[in-house]
């Protein structure tokens, strides 16, 4: 039912730099809620700020705007690969995808409200509603001050050069770059800065990495060094398992890390040997501006392959600037949380 | 694995009367093609015709153009609920969607390629290639002749007034109005014209109602007489139960039936007392046109419910101008093909 829901991008959109509407994954909590009219949602700002704000979306269209592309995984996404598995969304690799957001720096709302200094963590709250392991709450996630005033997290309102669309957050959404996708909240309806740490069930519950249940564990926070493979050949419709020719193929896939350090390399596995592959140019990650020392991108790969007769495992398999590597089994995680496990795809030569 | 590609819409977006992007069910049997370039792309028309054609999507857009707003489904929704389960895509209500479809109809076409008198069938051939049931092949649907000389069976190139997205067809499908979606071939890359009936698997192996594996069995056509609720209140995460609070809530919902045949009317049953729902007033099937004596899409209803504490069930149950009505439970079927009982949304009232 979950599965349903929540869908995961095809892996074969990875050929897409910016992943198409409708192909970006999406990890829904409770409902979508339905927002008749743009004009008049409002954006409140209020706790420990000198000037409470009450903003329209039209008045956020006329401060400062930009727009980065990012990439967004989903937290669980792996999970169905880490056993046993927690009983929750069930994702195996496609809960990740590429957008171009548009908005203004959430710094601008702040400092425009001013935050006293009390403040010791900002709670984003969304209009979601629901119960999850009994507690009933909006979705909402914090980040601490200093990690709200830096410059690329974004109040959002388009994506893609179009407005929101229902399912990411229409018409109002935070953008958090280099961080796992829980932390963008989505249908922002409040800003509560708090002078104690957010206590909210998805921030101290839920997105949390743990050993054992029970744990008080570690928050999950930015994304971790990744890497995916468009799979080649055609599939079998139940299996999913890859029938491929034999003969020269370009392997091509995606590569980022999280907190927007960059990838330096990637590595093809066939059978267990590994090579490198090409990387493509990196992408600019601001619209219309030089390339910055961060990353918040994924990035193109290719690898030439000679494929022979018979069963093999391809992998692929990334490492970012600061030498973190993925590893080539599962991380566990009681949850299944931050899995960036090498992706091992097999394939039937013919 | 099947249920994180193929999404569904979340009940909640029953709200919108067309599916925003991203929301329509999507069930993509192989890969979804990469097409880089449009111009590239030819629609072939072979076999019993006069005059053999090789059109572009440009070509097609210089004919006559029609837009109609066409209600599709899986002939496999429903197909969780039907037990026991056939192992396939677990849907359970979501497979559905409305758009407003662009093209021209297929009758132009195929009256410039002028059939000949042995024409026996015609077959839609995608670029989707892959294998099922140990069968490997693109996917293929066919209509006789006549089905599709029928006005209403369009070459489409635009889905809300946008080019088809990569998942839906990008750039050139069939849309079968009335049927389910299986007809409606994406990626069309040809269609030829046969002596013979068609026998790819799609059509006399996959699509087929069945009471027993082995059987013959008869091709699965249009849709059924459905209806289709927003579940109210809030939901759980991982159950999605729905808690409501006690008081007047209106329950909206959609419901269609299949071959162009009115909805006639829809009744909500709370603990299986049964009353009559109001219909919004139908949609215009094309537009800029009157309302034509066909239906093609989902109609609203809406139903003031007043919720008292306790648990419930609410259902919905669509009757149509045949005298057709949803069976109460599941009917039978091998592969769950074709469930259209009626929907029951337990809820907690609080």
């Amino acid at each position: 039912m979950l599965a349903n829901r929540n869908s995961g991008l095809p892996l074969e959109a990875l050929r897409y730099d910016v992943t198409p509407a409708g192909l970006h994954f999406l990890l829904i909590h409770f409902d979508v809620p339905f927002v008749a009219d743009e004009a008049a949602w409002r954006l409140s700002v209020t706790g420990c700020v000198r000037r409470p704000l009450d903003l329209s979306v039209a008045a956020l269209r006329e401060m400062p705007q930009r727009t980065l592309r990012v990439t967004l995984e989903c937290a669980g996404n792996g999970r169905a690969n880490v056993n046993p598995r927690w009983q929750t969304q069930p994702w195996e690799y496609g809960a990740v995808g590429t957008a171009e957001w548009t908005g203004t720096p959430l710094r601008h709302v702040l400092e425009r409200a001013g935050l006293t200094d009390a403040a010791r963590d900002v709670a984003f709250l969304g209009r979601d509603r629901g119960i999850d392991a009994g507690r009933e709450h909006d979705f909402g996630r914090s980040l601490t001050p200093e990690l709200a005033m830096h410059e690329d997290v974004l109040l959002v309102w388009a994506m893609n050069g179009a407005p929101l669309l229902p399912q990411h957050g229409f018409p109002l959404r935070l953008i958090v770059p280099g961080w796992f996708g829980m932390a963008s909240v989505k249908w922002l309806d409040r800003i509560e800065v708090l002078d104690t740490p957010f206590d909210g069930y998805q921030q101290v519950g839920n997105y949390v990495y743990r050993q054992n249940k029970g744990d008080a564990g570690t928050p999950v926070t930015h994304l971790r060094v990744k890497s995916l493979m468009t799979p080649p050949g055609m599939p079998d419709w139940y299996t999913r398992h890859r029938i491929v020719e034999a003969g020269v193929h370009e392997l091509t896939g995606r590569a980022w890390s999280g907190n927007g350090v960059p990838v330096a390399s990637v590595a093809v596995g066939v059978d267990g040997v590994w090579n490198q592959a090409t990387l493509d140019p990196p992408h600019d990650v601001e619209s219309g501006k030089a390339q910055s020392a961060r990353a918040y991108a994924w990035r193109g790969w290719r690898y030439r392959w000679t494929a022979t007769p018979g069963e093999h495992i391809l992998s692929c398999r990334a490492t970012d600037a600061n030498g973190d590597t993925q590893p080539l089994d599962p991380p566990w995680d009681n949850a299944g949380m931050g899995n960036n496990a090498a992706q091992h795809v097999p394939v039937t030569v013919r």
